[in-house]
């Protein structure tokens, strides 16, 4: 039985944890904290937990938090980072959700985030909590920084095509449609239903905190510069993320030998058919043994409402003749692979447990 | 009094159409068919319409629709083009709102909707009806083409660009959003609020009819060959398209003149913002004296919500240092703007009335 | 040319106001005014204003309230009661768009809003804004208080059956249906996109404070006391209201003479259907000269999309054989003719205006 | 190991038996027909369950179905009373999710589903599937006849009211709001998003098809003849029943024991709330074991999304001394406890398994 504590769990990401953990037999939870709401049934703040075996909202009390195998942050940034050296040194595994540990660039994470970093070496520690490409390192962690929503979606969708050096990793674009949920429980104007429905729109054109987070990890599977242009949007509905990526496919690679007959011309029809039979090959090869990415059928088309709830990334790959640019879409539940069922697959990682426990659920639909 | 037929008025085209017109004092709903509910009164299917002053549906009865100024097509493809010789011969002017003579090329357009044109030599005549680009051809004109949406959004986003050359044409990517009327009022599966509602998607990556549409116009603007990588999404609202376009500055454009270094190389950060500024200069300058296409301030972003019910167009522009990226965000209502608002306003130029004529309600908020 | 204020107008109602009056020739705004916003252009909080002729937010200062010849509050309750009399005093007529002045009976007033009430005096003076039931008066008056959302929906429901004496009065039940824009543009955790949108509750069983309004009003139609059980619901959406009423038909009525054979027992099927006529005439004739309720024919039922953006109240009635009860079904925009719409409606009756100028615009359908 | 069919799987009841069937270790699904679908995987009409152990779609075929242990019919009504006979006699236990067997006067059966009735004896031996009133017969039964979802929703609600014969059960009142896969998964215009998005309406009000079962099931509760108006709503949201319901108290009834001075009178504030706490006592002791049915702590309010994607009725018990009404509020998932989780449910007593297997995940909120 794995003790658990949850951290900050007011949010969504927190009542996903909850949602995930509580029903499982070999996970207990004995700590969910809450500044705000100590004292207070989970149940008064989240209904559907009515009824459910979870403590009760408690202020967070480093005692308590100690007597737990792992605990988890739902907090906001700048709040792990001050407690979980205490935490690591009882020997708790911690699974941070917020941006405390993402980056290993000190200075930037500073720059965005507007506040001293208080522990720089846990941040050079921390892995990175993408199991598509940190299993092993995740399993032998102490403390993982479980990725973004954005993150995510993006990594899986141009893992295969930067491993495989076939893309022009300095020009991408990742144009992303967010639900109104990856923005948290917070009381803003902005996210209210008669602002943010029936109505879709950009934002953070000038910069958005993922974006050095996604930079950081490409770069990892690339040796030319990463350049990404990301433009967020968001989306009238509650949950789930669509990226779809726009990547410059690279004169001369791989997939076009034998096809394009000289630099900068257009491929044919039948080797524009070629490419994207090898991208398909290329995606389904990548990811044929991943639990949680599926690699749609060719031709299929990712939705967002196809992973609702469910821990799966949904892929699709497709290649336009009309600019020779590799388009990947990518479909996730924000809350889910996007953040709370990340963590949990981790944690199921670092206790050696098969890593879809708790996990198997199917997507709600409709 | 302008004496106005529509045919096929039983789609959401239509009932905009009704709702744009039936108040003004200057037009005279004369005719309104539909071969299913001849002889019902308009509002037993549009109940928006109960009480107002528009005759029942009629039978298409080509003596009543010649005795119009002005005929309205909102009729699917492949019906326009069969009956729009006689009414011309009777001195009808025609706005079709369909795709019958949008495409100069017969042969795409007849791949594009699997049947013979009846009519090329009148496709060949057609105007254009996009007044930002066509005003005085459009004035002229006894045959109008009215765009369709996702072109509209398109090409006022990417127009001053490509009128400046300041864009590679042959590398552009259009990422568009659409609400859900812009498929119609058809009783199809995929648009049943259980399938649609909260949820993204992207469709049709295999090609979209309009595609061929924005790329004969956009040719109209640049000397280089267009490509065009265009990706259109369906999101879960009733109207309102979003389009986020992607287009490379191309290097040493005059934008970046004294600032550019050498070819290849990144803009400094000064630069980038002069390169954004100057992007800005140049769309408020394109725009200014257009009632419907509205540059945001600098900074400032579009949403579909602030379009509503309106016959605006909002945009705004930016410039991503990243990968030397211009991105260009336009946002419209698919059904005015992009279809019957639009209608409209061809056929104020039509009668030389005021271009704003009847179309100047403020969007609907919230 | 009326030179019109609006106090607060930074809500819902403010903009929908913002949106009535700004285009109309003969009404100009000369006030606009917001403490917090102050010196900022309308359209930096409303984008649907950008480019309309509306002057900045100001501070609300009397003098320049004093030159116009109405002023319209569109503020939290407790607010208007403290400058009204001021510009009374300067012969500026006042639309009150807040609860300050509906309710007579002051007690009630000051144990609902948990304050002294400033001026019982003009409470006694002002009239209700209901032009179904108060048109004289509010041409005459000096100081109207509109009607809010509910109590519009459940009297123009109720209106014919009290006057006719057919119902009971002791024994009602409204279940009221709102959009989510019933509660103001307030950040509030409720009424976020992610916690009121795909989801329908109750609320407010404890007590509403629309329910003494209601009360008061309905009381002056009928002899008998007033008995009303009213449950508001909020629904998965931005505007609209729809009431749904059940209300006892009274043994003997005039309705059922002839038709019901004796105290307490059934109506017969054939006599059920002439009541159900008899009520559809009722409604018919009581309303046939009003503009902005519309009694759908027998058998037709209101949805609020078909009154969106406009200032129209659907009515249907129907009658329950069951429970030998009578169904009064009322539909209309909670923010038009549940608000702002109204209160134009009054202002074009307290300047001698057509009573539909400026309100004749058509619902957005879809 | 449990052999399952399904037949008829294509709509929104048959998704969630999948959904909920298919993840099980003690339930091997191994037929799912589907005329019209025969020979395609699930996945393919429904992406959630993409690379799940489901068996393709095959044709109904008797001898495949004859070897289940129980089949479940997820079609339209008309369609089990064919075959249901042809099981039972294979020893095969029936779960009908339709209409065919759930009304024991057949006569009005026909009436509302204009057909002969193939097997009126069957329908006589039927158990109705509702374990809250059910239980011990549905664990006997061989053909089991699932209730719909406003039956369900409606008769939790007014149970233990009428079992302790408090309220006048010839006057109840049902206002009831449905999502829209209520209607089912059919191409239907009224059900497109533009159509049914953003706007709530009555409907029915002539008859609903659910009338007489929830009639026939509440005479069942009570002595003296039972009298409903149900009146359904279509809200724009895809899951969720929300029934409020109106029942008057009776005059002296238990509750009111030395409370109410006079019959007629008014009860007094004390007294309202004695009823109130006696109320909630009465619903907290009726429903203290059942473990899908739970009663909200006094004066907490059901809200539809608590309960998305779960097997649980949220009830919650209000008096309003307005007019000495009982009022009672349910909600459901529609698909789940109004629909397939019942049946599974049911399945579960018919197996003699507990009675949560399978049925206890965790509410999706948000």
């Amino acid at each position: 039985m794995i003790k658990a504590g949850i951290i900050g769990a007011t949010g969504y990401t927190g009542v996903e944890l909850l949602r995930l953990l509580a029903p499982r037999n070999d996970v207990e939870l004995v700590v969910v904290t809450s500044r705000e709401l100590a004292g207070k049934p989970v149940a008064s703040h989240f209904p559907n937990l009515r009824g459910y075996r979870v403590p009760d909202f408690s202020s967070p009390d480093s005692a308590a938090l100690k007597e737990c195998d792992v605990v988890f942050y739902a907090t906001p940034h700048g709040v792990a980072m001050h407690s979980v050296p205490e935490l690591l040194a009882a020997d708790v595994k911690v699974i941070d959700l917020s941006a405390d540990f993402r980056l290993k660039d000190i200075a930037s994470w500073e720059g965005w985030y507007k506040t001293a970093h208080a522990c720089p070496e846990l941040a050079a520690e921390a892995v990175y909590g993408l199991p598509e490409t940190h299993r092993a390192e995740i399993a032998q962690a102490r403390l993982v920084a479980a990725p973004g929503c954005y993150p995510t979606a993006i990594q899986l969708a141009l893992l295969p095509l930067l491993e495989g050096k076939l893309v022009d990793a300095g020009h991408l674009i990742a144009d992303a449609k967010s639900g109104v949920s990856g923005a948290g429980r917070k009381a803003v104007e902005d996210y209210l239903l008669c602002e943010a429905g029936e109505s879709i729109k950009p934002y953070a054109l000038a910069g958005h905190r993922h974006h050095p987070e996604i930079c950081q990890q490409l770069a990892l599977l690339t040796e030319t510069p990463v350049g990404l242009t990301f433009v967020p949007h968001l989306a009238p509905m509650s949950r789930g993320i669509l990226a779809t990526i726009y990547a410059p496919l690279i004169d001369g690679a791989p997939l076009t030998q034998g096809a394009s007959p000289k630099k900068g011309a257009s491929l044919s029809k039948s080797a524009t058919e070629s490419v994207a039979e090898k991208l398909q090959q290329l995606f389904e090869t990548r990811y044929g043994e991943e639990p949680f990415v599926y690699v749609l059928p060719q031709g299929e088309l990712p939705a967002t409402r196809n992973v609702r709830g469910s821990n799966r990334c949904e892929v699709a790959v497709s290649f336009s003749e009309h600019t020779q640019t590799v388009i990947i879409m990518s479909a996730e539940d924000n809350l889910v692979k996007g953040a709370s069922g990340q963590a949990v697959q981790c944690m199921n990682l670092m206790f050696a447990l098969p890593e879809t426990t708790g996990l198997d659920n199917i997507a709600l639909l409709p």
